[in-house]
């Protein structure tokens, strides 16, 4: 089923200058062939043009003869391609309708649909890229701030891959000095001591924990920052919104109510994807549509990495005002690092009127969380509620470009179970027990950090991660 | 200013795969040089590689030095490129901001950002393509039903601009007659006779008339039918989109008043495309966000080419009913051919329960519209419909993919011009006015032609033709 040949639209989809159409595998040049002619020429097949170059053709439908659209196309050998396969790139005019025409064109001449992530797969099969550098281009293009950007090409350029395989090395290198001792016991192999075998296991632990010391910032700047936007009804949240993005995005009026479901968009907090979700007022109501707003604030709340929470500092606070804070705390939020509570910053909205609000009673109900005053009218605060969201999301951390830092959920995980095993080897030597246990831990820790490059990953494991890509990649 | 060098992302904006950025002009190459480095090589300008050919590349940030993505780059040498200059096209991670960090070196390095359409019309100026089929670029991307996509791709293939040079080149030939009879009176030119110069000028006149004849059908298969779905809140207007869309496009609850803004999509009615406008049910409300949703429907209404009015068939006519039939008439409503109303359709939903509508003061209303009933729940009537529409529309007429069909608004009235000024020679003739009067005529039906194809266009129309195209183009 991997042998055979696949075709997607590769450009995104809509409406643009140019669109492109991948075909891959040993049937691609035989396809694409039969279905582009050279102009005027419609009843001979043109010889497939050198590799790699872009020639101007016809696509026709097969069966009608119609022509569909003049493309340029660029029949590519293998193994000097994306997926180290025969490709074929189709580049027709960017309509969604003319594209759709040729794949279907494509597909009628004997190729199948790619599935997502289908092209990268092969180049993952086909040992062009390792596992951590497919996941990266996917990280790539998803990229939604130069940070996360460079961290994604970072690690499709194979800098993480690297420092896997490094102590990937390190451990083998031990492995295979135990392993040498068990298998050939009356052989002149000397059984190792534990004071020299210790060594590369402690460097090796110090590499892991360093990879995973830059894993949490590195999820945050690929993922980036859940920030539901709560309050009342009016007090002011899609302007908060609008303001921060600096853009008309949700409907604003004066009246009430006037959101009703959530609005999502992402704003960019020095390099961290900012998902600012606006909500619906969270106030008692009959309307239904309205109740099913409020449930839908409540579960954007509940899902966020971290909430602004909007007063209006024209008006003393009301019942409704309590409330909301009551069940926000309720859910986990505080702004407290000790217990982990889940941040929340203070926004005191239309500081342009005469303030009202009762700043005493705001700071008893959340002691621990920072006080920003806006105002959207004139656009004040807004950078203090940036830079506040700033500190209290990275700490005082900046991106070092150099650095790698780990973005991915997965490669965590496989980290973390190799960093429990290189402690499991490193106590069972401490301990004088059989170089097997120590041995048996290093395998594993070994394995672990081979599912990162996809040398020991399962096939189920493959599927699950390039079903994730997007068609066409 | 036409003479520099432009660059612009290529491909639709959003995720994809592949991402294409086209820079074209005298400076693409060395642009691009300055840009693109080899794999390990990051101090070494790499040499051009051979035309039209696809090169793996990486691409740097001048100033910075930092890779921003790998590419393939083909460098395409002048004539044989898009713009008929140099170009060359860097493809790149179809990320948004990959591209756009990319696009942002390319013009930092001194490219200047492309203008909407400049692109093509670059190819326009260096004579690639005439204006006819410039314009029939934009159609094919924009094309959104088969129909519309071959008609754009005949105009593109310079299927129109044969018929125009064609007529223009019989007109020429009966000017050429006449001017030499005027330029030389005593030479042995003798002066051409009525009879003589009637005939080509009959022919002209009738191809213009042909192609005229299939304007208004291509101007359908190009722009599609704006039909609004009005009615009073909660007979089924969202129901019944969601229902010829044959998708949940449009949030629908039993609760009257759930649509509060318009909703537009578009259907494929047998290859013309049908926006759909689902509308808010027209009531008197004094909720102010209603009242917006109530007036966005009657605007609705107002801008349509046909509407599609729904009632509910298992309730009696309501007061509500009648206004919004009233208000319909007042538009301008009525299906009738004779005085040039705009065609409504008559929906009767909710077939599938028990029908207490009155079906007699509904035809009395609506004296000469057809009555469909149809149940959204069962899906019934939805084909009697669609064929109700597409009938009233085409009126018997189908697509015929050999005819040229003229599907420009502004290709149209140059046509009618020519056809006037055609008419007015022919008429001079026959009335023996000296042959100034008609070669005058004639003279301006080859300058209207001219328009089509581009050979008359003034740089302002230019201008107002190319500001549509979108970017990259």
């Amino acid at each position: 089923m991997r042998n055979d040949t696949i075709a997607a639209i590769a450009t995104p989809p809509g409406v643009g200058g140019i669109g492109v159409i991948r075909v891959s595998g040993p049937e691609a040049f035989t396809v694409v062939s039969s279905l582009v002619r050279r102009p005027g020429k419609p009843d001979e097949l043109p010889p497939v043009p050198p590799s790699h170059r872009l020639t101007y053709r016809l696509v026709i439908d097969p069966e009608t003869r119609e022509v569909l659209d003049e493309v340029l196309v660029a029949f590519m050998r293998a193994p000097h391609t994306y997926t180290c396969e025969d490709v074929v790139e189709i580049q027709g005019h960017g309509g969604p309708l003319v594209l759709r025409r040729i794949l279907r064109a494509v597909l009628a001449c004997g190729a199948r649909m790619a599935e997502p992530g289908e092209f990268t797969m092969r180049a993952f099969l086909n040992g062009r890229l390792d596992l951590s550098q497919a996941e990266a281009v996917m990280d790539l293009i998803d990229a939604q701030t130069e940070a996360g950007q460079r961290l994604a090409l970072q690690q499709l350029r194979g800098r993480l891959s690297d420092q896997v395989q490094e102590i990937r090395h390190t451990i083998l290198g031990v492995i295979a000095q135990i392993e040498a001792s068990i298998d050939f016991p009356e052989e002149d192999v000397p059984t190792p001591e534990a004071e020299e075998l210790s060594p590369p296991i402690v460097t090796a632990l110090e590499q892991i924990q360093r990879l995973l010391a830059g894993a949490e910032q590195g999820k945050l700047f690929r993922q980036g920052l859940r920030t539901a936007i709560i309050g009342r009804p009016n007090v002011g949240k899609s302007s908060l919104l609008n303001a921060l993005l600096r853009t008309e995005r949700a409907i604003v009026t004066p009246i009430a109510g006037t959101t009703r479901d959530t609005v999502e968009e992402v704003a960019n907090l020095r390099g961290i994807p900012l998902h600012l979700i606006d909500t619906a007022g969270i106030t008692p109501t009959d309307d239904p549509v309205e109740q099913i707003g409020v449930q839908r604030s409540r579960a954007a709340a509940e899902s966020a990495d971290a909430v602004l929470l909007v007063f209006d500092g024209s008006e003393p606070l009301a019942e409704q005002d309590r409330r909301v804070s009551a069940e926000l705390e309720m859910m986990g939020f505080g702004a407290d690092e000790q217990t982990h509570k889940r941040p929340v910053v203070i926004v005191v909205n239309k500081a342009d009127r005469d303030q009202r609000i009762e700043l005493d009673e705001l700071k008893q109900l959340w002691p621990l969380a920072p006080i920003v005053h806006t105002s959207t009218l004139n656009n004040e605060g807004l950078d203090a509620l940036e830079e506040t969201l700033a500190e209290l999301v990275l700490a005082g951390r900046a991106v070092n470009s150099d650095s790698v830092l780990v973005t991915n959920t997965r490669h965590q995980d496989a980290l973390r179970r190799a960093n429990e095993h290189l402690q499991a080897s490193k106590a069972s030597l401490e301990q004088y027990l059989p170089l097997d246990f120590v041995s048996i831990d290093l395998r594993a820790a070994y394995e672990a950090l081979g599912e990162i490059t996809g040398e020991t990953a399962s096939d189920d494991l493959l599927d699950r991660i390039f079903r994730d890509f997007c068609i066409g990649k």
